[in-house]
């Protein structure tokens, strides 16, 4: 390990007493110079074996720059800020000119998390982290107190769910950049609340995507979804590993991020001896040490494979906890109406029941879907390595319609998921608006510039749904008004039924933290299923003189 | 696991009282017979799940069958025998019916092996397994203990290194097929000689190659130097690892081979939790039980990654041993005119001094050609776990000329070589005709029948060698001279200096096997290394009292 990146970013532009010092890789330029646009000053960067850098009092924070890269002008693959979007120049921050108020804060014991995930442009009716500001106070009234936001590194436009970012160290600008996270992530710790963002270390979004301009970002060893792997484990990886690793350590230290939802980890491929995520493990507990901060990292896996959460020492990859979709899946069925899909390989109550007890559903088990044994027993996980959910923006927004539950169950189903999510041995999270039932869709939506990519994502979510035709079109990714119509409804908090959902919430989650619900202790759960009348009694127990049932 | 695999062989077509049991995997089936050749009568096989199967009493070992799939006609994937090439049918053979004689063979003790790597092709006149079995008594005068053969799963035409192999369970017809591979064994068994077999599982070969008719073998997920990877991971994989699984089993139990050579197994690519390797481990340690019969699993492996030969026990793979290349790269460019390619990441004494003590050149070390730091230290890995070699069929067969060290250096510089090798604390292997010092090429060649594909590979390897093209032009590999001219000229043995290399070669193995050079013992040896005088001095101790200087 490099103990080096643990105090400061070497990448991309940083700044010291001496002045900006800027590092990039790139090991296919022949030429390299960075271009200062303000000054219309070309200075050639100095190649240090496959690293260019130089240091130069001409760059203040705030300028913008591009790098001339054989003959080519490009953004910097480590920007921190892209003013006028991925195809623009790119932006010189200094992240410590942030004045932190947030001294006192200590990150919350991981097992009390209430997380609720959210997506800032559609979340308030600013569409920005200070529209989320605005709600800290709701936050604490609802009582959560993490919140989740989906991607916010910069994409292509401005409507996006964040998947399709290409700059992962920028912040997007239309949310209100690096300066406006942490202006945000500060006022939530003196709120009280922890901050966890989603970070894709799986793919690059397609457009402004320039990083096999600089260096093999990209391996054809491993293919994903998107198309060739990040090159995690193939010739030259080192630097590529080191790119996530900064960037990793760059939320924790320089935006006091609280923990990381790492995207979609089955599709990271990586045969070497370290995995990447055992490697940013490692970075972080060196982290940890050093700042005597707490952060966790929690994993979407799609492959019920326990290595990626059993400890470094048990020679696992050492992640804090993962996203559990099953138990979504299992309670969604049991909820009714949902069989298709991915939703067929489980069955109802059988499966939540299991669920409950074991996290994983297919532990060990024939898998239809995948035609083979999936999954191990997760006997020896505590509860809260797993997060559960009746909601998330996938389960909602990859639907034709981006139907809600709200718009598919009844309300007394919508408070028994509650309850389900809520009583669970594990840790819950909320999607943003089902506290109050909102009816608007959570659709799926871009704002790309490239016509043909536009049509490709117009097609491809049409073939994705042609199954499903019916009288309704697929909704238009790229039209405004699917954005538009994604946007949460605060007036409806002020109507019924919403507001009694809202205290039913309220109520669960007071619950949840003042009763033996509040430690997602495993050992002590008694699930009796009535498969006749097919109800399910939960029986959770912390302290032996303090049962609850469920 | 499954036990029951460990008895019998379960795919294609076996023989019992009942009669023939015919089973294949076809999950993309809808329809699917078998078509007996000599009765023309056509079968319907019943859908058990993924797998179709029947019982006949019309089918005899010997007799040929296709299958009818979907109404084309397809050789069995699992087949043992294509009498008439990969484009014919395939054949029924009753393992059993061969009377091994063998009964009080036991396998020799791995860090005994003195192995002799051999081309079945071109080693004898006959270029037979029958031509091998005439030269056992040569192996033995020699004084080598275990023969390891190229693939002879059948390939395309009867000239081949056996890399394009397609029918991974049938033994190439034109060397004599599965009864003549037996017969070879069991003969190497009466005279001491263990066999080694080599196995391709890393891809197939593309002439013949009708997999993805029958099932997902392939997945898009990972990709190879041949295209997409063998589904080792991705759905439907665990009916793809059985294939494999049952075709080591087969090798060991039906044919008495005593060790397999994986290829390539750097390009087996797997995710899931457990590594297929690990898992063909567990079986032939299941079948070594029931068995009592000792087998050996030796990798070639280009990624000096230490878990692949780690004890399962410690979360390794559990393979037996490992081809070490870098210790041939270190000593070929010792021995001088080696820098391009692949040897430009090796200096000559100073890595072979590290190579001896150390196993790997790169064991936690920059590798500029990968661009990364490459390998582990192996310091817990006793010496039989690494196999060296001054030459094999990829050191010489993937240059242009083919040309061994006997065309490339001095008489002397052999003997050193070979010394070298055998002082070693690893375990020796030879490449046929080393011995006298063949002066005849190994050249890559082919005999492929689709035109297409023998214009493909021609460009392909003029492509390969156009950084070296002198006034030569490259060997044709699918020109029946190219494979001639890689025949061993038995008639050198009777002549100088061939003579007296043979008798070195025969003297040096002696040696190995009498003195201190017996035990690939690591812990006693010393390198003393002089960079000015360009010598390397080995002591190699065993028991206290008797130690060797070389």
């Amino acid at each position: 390990m490099n103990e080096s990146l643990i105090s400061r970013r070497t990448l991309g532009v940083t700044f010291t007493a001496d002045g900006a010092t800027v590092r990039v890789w790139a090991p296919l330029a022949e030429t390299l110079s960075i271009r200062l646009c303000q000054q219309d000053l070309v200075i050639p960067l100095q190649n240090d074996g496959s690293y260019w850098q130089t240091t130069t009092d001409q760059l203040q924070s705030g300028d913008t720059y591009t790098f001339v890269l054989n003959n080519v002008e490009r953004s910097d693959p480590a920007s921190l800020s892209q003013p006028e979007g991925v195809h623009g120049p790119s932006q010189a921050i200094d992240t410590a000119r942030f004045v932190w108020t947030d001294a006192n804060w200590a990150n919350i014991p991981l097992d009390e998390y209430l997380m609720y995930e959210l997506h800032t442009g559609t979340f308030s009716p600013e569409g920005t982290f200070a529209g989320i500001e605005a709600k800290l106070d709701y936050f604490v009234e609802l009582g959560i107190n993490a919140i989740e936001l989906m991607p916010v590194a910069q994409f292509p436009g401005t409507r996006n769910w964040g998947y399709d970012g290409v700059c992962p160290y920028a912040v997007q600008n239309s949310y209100g950049g690096a300066a406006g996270l942490q202006q945000l992530v500060d006022a939530c710790h003196r709120k009280g609340l922890a901050v966890i963002l989603d970070v894709v270390y799986n793919h690059m979004g397609p457009e402004g995507n320039h990083f096999t301009d600089y260096g093999p970002y990209f391996t054809n060893k491993h293919r994903t979804p998107w198309g060739d792997a990040l090159n995690f484990d193939d010739t030259d990886s080192d630097n590529v590993r080191r790119y996530f690793v900064e960037n990793v350590l760059m939320w924790f230290r320089d935006f006091h991020i609280d923990a990381l939802r790492l995207d979609a980890v089955h599709a990271i491929h990586d045969e070497s001896d370290l995995h990447i995520l055992r490697e940013i493990k490692q970075y972080t507990d060196l982290l940890m040490q050093e700042t005597g901060r707490q952060h966790y990292l929690i994993i979407e896996s799609d492959q019920n494979e326990t290595r990626f959460i059993q400890p470094i020492a048990s020679d696992g990859y050492g992640m804090d906890a993962q996203w559990n979709d099953e138990f979504h899946h299992a309670l969604r069925v049991t909820a009714g109406g949902e069989r298709s899909g991915y939703y067929a390989d489980y069955e109802g109550i059988r499966h939540l029941a299991k669920s409950y007890r074991d996290a994983y559903v297919y532990d060990g088990t024939y898998m239809a879907r995948r035609a083979k044994i999936v999954g191990k027993s997760t006997a020896s996980h505590p509860g809260q390595q797993f997060v559960v959910f009746s909601q998330n923006h996938d389960q909602i927004g990859n639907r034709m319609l981006g139907e809600r539950p709200s718009q598919l169950v009844s309300f007394s189903m919508q408070k028994l998921m509650a309850g389900a999510v809520m009583s669970s041995p594990f840790l819950p999270m909320l999607f943003m608006g089902e506290e109050w039932g909102e009816l608007n869709p959570f659709l799926y939506f871009v704002s790309h510039s490239d016509p043909s990519l536009i049509e490709a994502v117009r097609q491809g979510r049409k073939r994705e749904f042609a199954a499903f035709q019916t009288s309704v079109e697929a909704p238009d990714p790229q039209a405004e008004q699917t954005f538009d119509q994604s946007k949460l409804m605060w007036d409806r908090l002020t109507q019924e039924p919403h507001q009694t959902l809202f205290r039913y919430y309220q109520t669960l989650l007071a619950l949840r933290k003042q009763s033996s619900l509040r430690h997602p202790n495993r050992e002590s759960v008694a699930v009796v299923m009535d498969e006749v009348k097919q109800t399910l009694t939960l029986i959770r127990q912390h302290q032996p003189d303090a049962s609850l049932v469920c």
